[in-house]
């Protein structure tokens, strides 16, 4: 009997969490790779600057991978790139805007020579065995689409991030015709985007925005300074058009700010009047009332241009009583106190600041609930796979598209490393695959593991207590020390005495173990460990990390 | 010409922030406290327990306070008094479930002769030359008053926490008429609650959170599992109400809540049928559609019930398949990843999870824009000062009372430490007094400062490394180590040809250092730290402490 053939869906990051996206679509031996992307750390993952997915998987089976296919050009989508490329060579399909933001990612990894090809909307590429449509959606950064991958037994479809936009601040919308031709010929799969599946109604056109700023540019008297996201392209252009009505010039501020307007306009994808763009050395100098500084720092960063200003920390901003502030974005989970840190040192030096989405200076770029309801049934697919989301996000996709109809059995409640496998005859979730987080700090890619983790978050709380001594290999006896240094657990001035109390009870224990004939290491480290644990604790209430060092001389 | 009379208002906690209210109300000599509050650590205050108000201000005056008048239960505003009992020996005023909470919270630290006395709305007493009057408000506890301060100078009111809730879920309304018959009266300064400023409308009425808790009950067939605050005696209520209208039993879970209970229950706060309340150890073998589990946990703290439930490491309690867990609160800002992960675990348990406020589990304790216009035109002040909220509600508070008409100058935008002085020709902000944070670590009251916690952020993000080596007194040469010991920096196993290359550099270092006759131990250490930070931060980009010590021997 001839092996039975099957299409594999593995998704390797995005699946109960927000972030490091990255999908695998399988056919016997070959396969494409969706996205590629990072995840920001959690708090728990001290001194970690970006989280990747463990993609080790593409690693083992590098010799089936014919491409990786991009949706969009946001970090979640494209950060892991720089990584994965250094350790496999494989081409890149992406639009225009996606691949310019791309290259310029991999320029600062010295990656200069990945095999890229541009792709628009409604192209139809072949991959091996597989033909790959690039469907137009709207989202909160131009060019992004989504994807169907035609398969031999059947069609996938992955709608990336998306949102409905029916009055898009440029280019066309959503491609409702192509989603609905796909859904009347027959779709196998669907995996759609849940990141707003917890908000009722529809998702509200970026054009709002648009107006909420014109409102407030005629409003203000002095300067206007607004920070966004650097990729929300739409936003920058909007408020670029705000600025011209109302003959203010525009500076723009932050690296990455800087970085994507440099690509957007260098393709075509800003339309900025002839003289609105002068430099920021240029626009402190002008009347607060035809100025705006077009800025980075919207989650209050620390680092960041915004975050700077309200720190009277900038180099070439210094917030003026008068200003008005718009900070065009939500809080991402997790940064609503420093955005709110940085809302109150703004209103501490005069500004006025416009924040929060029930002023209208910001929209969502993800679909809600009835938006989500409308691509289900525009796809109408056989079998369901909700994407993008923590797990409770994926549980309320899920119920929705129960609500229209579908069977439960249908649905995948998949994880990150799950294998959902389509045959002839169905489909099931059959086993696993390696997957997880790679951590990287600095230039170290997964060598921060739950260890190193677990000592960093000790020492965050009650930081350490090291205790050095030098014995005599002959006598045993201590020659030098006990010397205490703590680092992170209290003033050293205003506890000298616990801390000589310490010492004498180091001593009182090397002694005892000393007449006790013990001479093994680990025992005697651990025995003045204890008791220095037990005695800070008492007198403190405190565990730092106790670190007995001893060191033998003749 | 005789010295002139004067009242100072000076808020010692809760302005430029949300928690550990403390407002000083003096004329001349003599002085009452309003609340003596707890706020809890933000991030950046690593390994905190808790931080209470600097109240050196006070212990600087003991001779002229007369007492504590507290506004409610909730930790930010009595939290600090087990702390300002130990400094200061002065009596406390307040309503009976009020102090209820307080002699919990004193008797755990031992304080059992504070002289208290219950008051109740409605009640006038004098303390020196105060009248001071106790007035009805709702809040998300029972038996909250405002407070008004009659002082020969005129009449202060402070609202407290306070919302409007027409349909109270037992005894009455907010004090309508009081703050009326105040206002019209003349009221010097009004300071009010800012903590709902950022909302518009109204706040609903917490028996909004009844219906939605009945209608859920008969929804489910399995057991009812609620979170909420502790103190909220009335949600608990509701929670009891329901079950027992339902066929329900109940039982309390999380040390905190059993505690509000038992002292609610025993003061007549709660209304518990004969038989309702029964063992969590009696409740796990009942069916589930009768019964009902009230617990802790709904901000996510990991050592909560609730979390611990969601962790499936509960003593008592697994969460089955087809429970309802209902969370009837709103994340409070900086637990919203806290809360959603243990959304997320209690999903993939199984359990169906109501939250989020638009679901009807939960309303604010806190009145909302229109709410405040009402309570600024009742009392219609002389002068205002908003009071509990970080700096931009305070703004927003003050921007709404100039809507109403009151006069920019009028409206004092304080700090914690302000002196707001008023005599009879006026009122102005003419000072400031000692006011800050105390940081509260285990036993250890104020004892980590700055240095400390700067200390405990270095060592989170990239660990330590320490360098140990003993030198002889005489010859200046390494006769043991150096020896690195390294945490939270690198795994160890994977880092020992970048360690052993780091000892060498020291080993060079101070050859170097001894050829030159440097003998200083700054220096020596300065230069091996150097030296290390160098080759680590080129090896990985990452900056730990490096801790060099020298031990001497003969």
């Amino acid at each position: 009997m001839p092996k039975e053939h099957k299409v594999q869906i593995i998704p390797l990051g995005g699946l109960g969490e927000i972030g490091k996206n990255m999908t695998v679509i399988r056919y016997d031996n070959q396969m494409v790779l969706i996205d590629a992307g990072l995840a920001f750390p959690d708090e728990e993952m001290l001194g970690i600057d970006v989280v990747i997915p463990d993609y080790s998987y593409l690693i083992e089976h590098k010799e089936m991978l014919q491409g990786i296919l991009v949706t969009h050009g946001h970090e979640d989508h494209i950060g892991a790139l720089p990584y994965l490329l250094k350790d496999l060579d494989v081409p890149i399909f992406a639009t225009r805007l996606t691949l310019g933001l791309i290259q310029s990612k991999l320029k600062e990894s010295n990656l200069n020579h990945v095999q890229a090809t541009v792709v628009q909307p409604r192209d139809m590429i072949k991959l091996g065995v597989f033909r790959i449509e690039f469907i137009r959606v709207s989202h909160s950064i131009p060019d992004a689409v989504g994807i169907a991958i035609h398969t031999p037994l059947g069609t996938i479809v992955h709608t990336g991030d998306f949102k409905l936009d029916h009055t898009p601040v440029s280019g066309d919308i959503l491609d409702i015709h192509k989603f609905s031709e796909l859904g009347d010929k027959g779709v196998l799969c669907l995996m759609s985007d849940s990141t707003n599946v917890e908000r009722t109604g529809i998702t509200m056109s970026e054009r709002n925005v648009g107006h909420t700023f014109e409102e407030a540019f005629k409003d203000a008297n002095e300067r206007i300074i607004i920070a966004s996201f650097a990729s929300n392209v739409h936003r920058i252009q909007q408020a670029i058009t705000a600025a011209y009505k109302t003959n203010r010039k525009v500076a723009v501020v932050g690296r990455s700010m800087v970085n994507v307007v440099a690509i957007a306009s260098e393709l075509g994808y800003l339309d900025i009047p002839e003289g609105t763009l002068i430099d920021v050395d240029e626009i402190v100098n002008l009347p607060g009332n035809q100025a705006c500084i077009l800025t980075t720092g919207s989650q209050g960063e620390p680092m960041a241009a915004l975050s700077r200003m309200a720190m009277s920390d900038h180099r070439s901003v210094s917030i003026q009583p008068g200003d008005t502030v718009i900070i065009s974005a939500s809080p991402i989970p997790g940064n609503e106190k420093s955005v709110a840190r940085t809302v109150d040192r703004l209103f501490k030096l005069g500004a006025n600041v416009i924040y929060g989405s029930i002023n209208g200076v910001h929209v969502s770029g993800h679909a809600s609930q009835e938006d989500l309801k409308l691509m289900l049934n525009m796809v109408r697919p056989q079998y369901f796979i909700p994407v993008h989301g923590e797990y409770r996000m994926l549980v309320k996709h899920m119920q929705l598209a129960e609500q229209l109809g579908m069977e439960r059995d249908n649905i995948f409640l998949a994880e990150n490393g799950s294998i959902i496998e389509f045959t002839r005859h169905g489909a099931s979730m059959t086993g696993k695959v390696t997957a997880g987080k790679v951590l990287i700090d600095g230039l170290g890619v997964g060598d921060v593991g739950n260890i190193v983790l677990r000592d960093r978050k000790q020492l965050s709380q009650d930081g350490i207590l090291i205790v050095v001594m030098t014995i005599s290999r002959s006598t045993r006896a201590i020659v030098a020390g006990p010397d205490i240094v703590t680092r992170g657990f209290v003033y050293v001035r205003e506890s000298e005495t616990m801390l000589d109390e310490a010492k004498e009870k180091v001593r009182q224990t090397m002694a005892r173990l000393k007449d006790n004939h013990v001479t093994e290491w680990a025992v005697l480290k651990g025995q003045v460990r204890d008791a220095l644990s037990k005695h800070f604790y008492e007198k403190t209430r405190r565990r730092p990390m106790i670190l007995p060092i001893i060191q033998e001389v003749e």
